[in-house]
């Protein structure tokens, strides 16, 4: 990896890489992953779609979602969470809306069927806005915002997920790490995708600092009680993540009412499960009682740049509102001003070229996974 | 002030609470704004606007942008950066989106014209979305995307503002404050209402620490060269306020992406100056060069819930999302977990019926206005 990308990459992957021991290629983890997914009863189309869904993660160095989940996802098709043949519907529409059943399906499949929806009621009406319910973990919101990219529109993505976060001054974990992508077009410049989970830190890097026995910064996480704790392993023992800010003095109700936001578009509007009753992603993990809907939500919004302005118009000013910020003035140490997508941006063409860095562990539950399912993997 | 609404108000008023010094009654306020606002030229209804949204941030607790910013107001017209009667117009629109033009317009007039478009285009085809340009502050975003409740619509409001925040890694300011607000109707519970600037802390709390001489807590600000400072007075020297995470490893990389989105949706979609462009509130301060744009911009948006699903159902859900997470266990010392808009819907009451608690110098403030445009003031 080369200086730049490392220095780009320490949020999702610098640390990881100092014990990757396998680099894979892309072409050979999509073929692997698409087949897996065909194993266990995916459509060729949805194999595919699932595969590309799945490891855009990897690609994008967020390597908490990609392909070490997959033998997760294969587990709670076992456990029957999953329905690999799921018949979508529409269950709900207007001109620049509806709502999407998932039937179970894979989020990796739902997904980016319900954003092709939002899609095209933006070529109708400007705009589209798709909430879905009865879905499962749909990989990262990035992929499915980017969707909106080739068709000059701006691209929104959002999950719920099972309560890991406790809200501003609650013991309880109510909250998924609720992550939203907003993903804009540029001209020259490459588009500014934004993609955050509504916390302090990912789940991702608690567990890279569980592999390390590592400490987490304060404001990361809590114990059982309430208080700050610095310990990794705090949620097993009943403690939770904190929303972005931390602590009320540094905005966590802000991240709060964020995080909020997220499960009420994803699941309240679309009838999925929401707050403490959003389906676990550990198939081992028992379901919530009295679930309030239906499997997980999503929400989606297209919005087509030439329903505001003309998009060459809006490029060139994106374009300048990206070197500018680019431009500006960094502080002493660092090498300038990054833009929301550049890190993943240069992880991609990295991780394309020189292959896809997995943890010994990764590769080991992968090859156990081909073994099963009769698939070859090896690099 | 009751010991529950004192307690839930420490974000806005209470440090100022303490120095309040006179007590003014909703109407004799929002009467006396009508008038200073019909004086410098706006038409009764614009007035009787104009006052409504300013006057929203006092009575909902948040000090810093109501009447003590009206002599401001007033000199941005003298300045003759407002246009009192402006001829607003839709420049661009499809069946779900618009783009207005304020024609330099109090924001407090142009954006309640621009969030009923949105609502009068989701009433036809679900969803409305409006990009503003050619505007000035509009006050508080909670005001605009709370005209969509009664339709039972969310509600979504968002403006940029001039540059007081550093980007990560960013010594120079970039961003303005730059708040979003998602409003979102209830059945027998009160609305959802989250209103947040993209920054750890507004400036009006910072202005607070100014006027008390008292430190902020660090991830607030930073000093012009970007280091770390709890000196409330830092922004005068060159330094910035930081975006909602504080630091990289507290996640203000999020903060800065979503302060940066508020500023495209708001700026890059309708052709208003974006980033450091923006124009600034005091008048004093000249406008920046090379303005890429018009005014400052805004961004609205109206989801009608019946465009997903039955609004009774929606509500019934929504009503039991807040009694769930109103009832968490909260931590040692706290009473209960807070349902975004709790403490502002609060402070409203107490403030309707006990006066808005007014600064000395603000009262002076608007006495030497009434003198000048020869408009009683007094309680």
């Amino acid at each position: 990896m080369h200086r730049l990308a490392k220095a780009l990459n320490t949020q999702h992957s610098t640390l990881k890489t100092t014990s990757v021991e396998h680099l894979i290629s892309y072409k050979t983890l999509l073929s692997f992953t698409e087949k897996i997914f065909a194993k266990i009863g995916c459509s060729d189309t949805d194999a595919a779609t699932a595969a590309r869904a799945l490891l855009s993660a990897d690609l994008r160095g967020i390597d908490s979602h990609g392909v070490a989940r997959l033998s997760g996802y294969v587990r709670l098709w076992e456990a029957k969470r999953v329905n690999a043949a799921p018949a979508i519907t529409i269950e709900h529409e207007t001109p620049s809306t509806a709502v999407v059943n998932g039937d179970s399906g894979l989020g990796l499949v739902v997904a980016p069927y319900a954003m092709q929806v939002a899609i095209n009621k933006a070529k109708n009406v400007g705009t589209g806005w798709v909430s879905v319910n009865n879905s499962n973990h749909f990989g990262i919101a990035g992929y499915h915002a980017m969707m909106a990219l080739e068709h000059d529109m701006i691209g929104i993505a959002m999950t719920n997920a099972s309560a890991l976060v406790a809200p501003t001054f609650s013991i309880e974990r109510m909250l998924g790490t609720n992550p939203i992508c907003v993903a804009v077009p540029a001209g020259n410049e490459p588009a500014f995708v934004a993609d955050l989970a509504t916390t302090t830190a990912a789940n991702g890097k608690l567990e890279i600092l569980q592999r390390k026995s590592l400490h987490a910064p304060t404001g990361w996480i809590q114990d059982k009680h309430g208080n700050a704790s610095t310990n990794p392993h705090e949620l097993k023992g009943g403690g939770a993540l904190l929303p972005l800010g931390g602590d009320r003095d540094h905005g966590s109700h802000k991240g709060y009412a964020l995080g909020a936001v997220v499960d009420i578009f994803s699941a309240v509007l679309s009838g999925a499960n929401y707050g403490p009753w959003v389906p676990p992603f550990p198939a081992y993990v028992p379901m919530p009682d009295n679930q309030p809907g239906k499997g997980i939500g999503h929400f989606f919004g297209a919005m087509r740049i030439d329903a505001f302005r003309p998009a060459t118009d809006f490029k060139m000013h994106m374009d300048q509102w990206i070197q500018r910020f680019r431009n500006a003035k960094p502080v002493a140490g660092q090498e300038r001003v990054l833009i929301p997508g550049d890190p993943e941006r240069e992880a991609q063409a990295e991780r394309l070229e020189h292959g896809i860095p997995l943890l010994h562990a990764v590769f080991e539950n992968l090859q156990e996974l081909g073994d099963r399912f009769d698939v070859a993997f090896d690099r």
